[in-house]
């Protein structure tokens, strides 16, 4: 049976489109959102279109260290109470705020983008490892911290970069891997246990 | 220990503020969705605030039957092959769009813009009773669907409808109560069990 009236608005029936296109929102929730859009004010529908328009044209990329941020350098790069000597390589912005989440790093950071991953046909040039390269032979840097994503890419993309960065005698380190605080052994992959296992620390009574 | 700089930019903090405010989506889902339009091109990102921005100012309510519409009267009340003598009572647009999935209902809708629910402060003023009174009186209508959500509200609009109607002698009737076609009996309710018992239909073989 043909059903050719489901929608009885081409307006609602395009916003309901274009609501669906966004990752994880199916046609049921996005036609829940647009009904929730309805009943709302037109200056809160507005400010929500607004706010997206102004994400895609006014956001730049820090120059320095790439960034999300609404100037040319961004606050952390521009922030002299932050450690200059100090780089932590994340792969996008969701790493830099999940380390400034902790409150435990005052150093720089450099966005590279995404990781080396032939698979999706990500090579190194695709990303901001040039620009990491420079920083680092620019001098004043004393230690970058590795904190991509612990994943096969994250690794390969670990790999080069300290290929890269072998004749500059920066000191490179990467995030501990090791099991997580309050998890349970019998629920940890064998692979971080043997990890955490291999690099266990001391204990200082 | 306070975090002060968790967003490195203004601009994405406000977008994943507007966009964390629809229902059901956190603050971690809506980041994920400003950073996904980041990566969109400028016109897809367009293309959804403007859709938003029709959706609020272009949509009307049809005159007749008060269903969302791209027009003053509906596409379904415009339609001259459907059954002007059946009106199909629902709550809201979404009540409308299940019917026509079913594809066996040819006649008209009225849209009450929800039920009555003194909990909520939704009284019959509040609905729109009158203008279904109304459309009864003026004559032409044979039958007059109800077809609420199975709630208490719903029962009691059903309840309040039968009486404001029950002098235009027009036939009124209610969904089906029953058993779902696949559901196990075991995982029923015995409320809808029991009115399934009750409704029991022949089977004629």
């Amino acid at each position: 049976m043909i059903v050719n009236e489901q929608f009885s608005s081409k307006i609602l029936e395009r916003a309901v489109s274009e609501i669906a296109k966004l990752p994880g929102v199916g046609r049921r929730t996005s036609l829940r959102l647009a009904l929730h859009l309805l009943r709302q004010s037109d200056s809160s529908v507005h400010a929500l279109a607004d706010s997206l328009i102004r994400l895609k044209e006014d956001i730049k990329h820090c120059e320095i260290c790439h960034n999300l941020s609404d100037t040319n350098i961004c606050e952390i790069c521009s922030n002299p109470l932050r450690d200059r000597s100090t780089i932590c390589v994340v792969e996008n912005v969701r790493g830099v705020m999940s380390i400034e989440n902790t409150g435990q790093y005052r150093g720089l950071y450099h966005v590279l983008g995404g990781v080396i991953s032939p698979m999706d046909g990500v090579g190194p040039a695709d990303l901001q490892l040039q620009s990491l390269v420079d920083r680092v032979n620019a001098g004043g840097i004393a230690e970058v911290i590795l904190a991509l994503n612990p994943t096969m890419e994250g690794d390969t993309t670990n790999f080069y970069i300290a290929r890269r960065l072998a004749e500059s005698n920066v000191k490179l380190s990467v995030l501990a891997r090791g099991v997580s605080v309050g998890d349970e052994l019998e629920y940890t992959d064998e692979l971080t246990l043997g990890r955490s296992l291999m690099n266990r620390t001391e204990l200082r009574p």
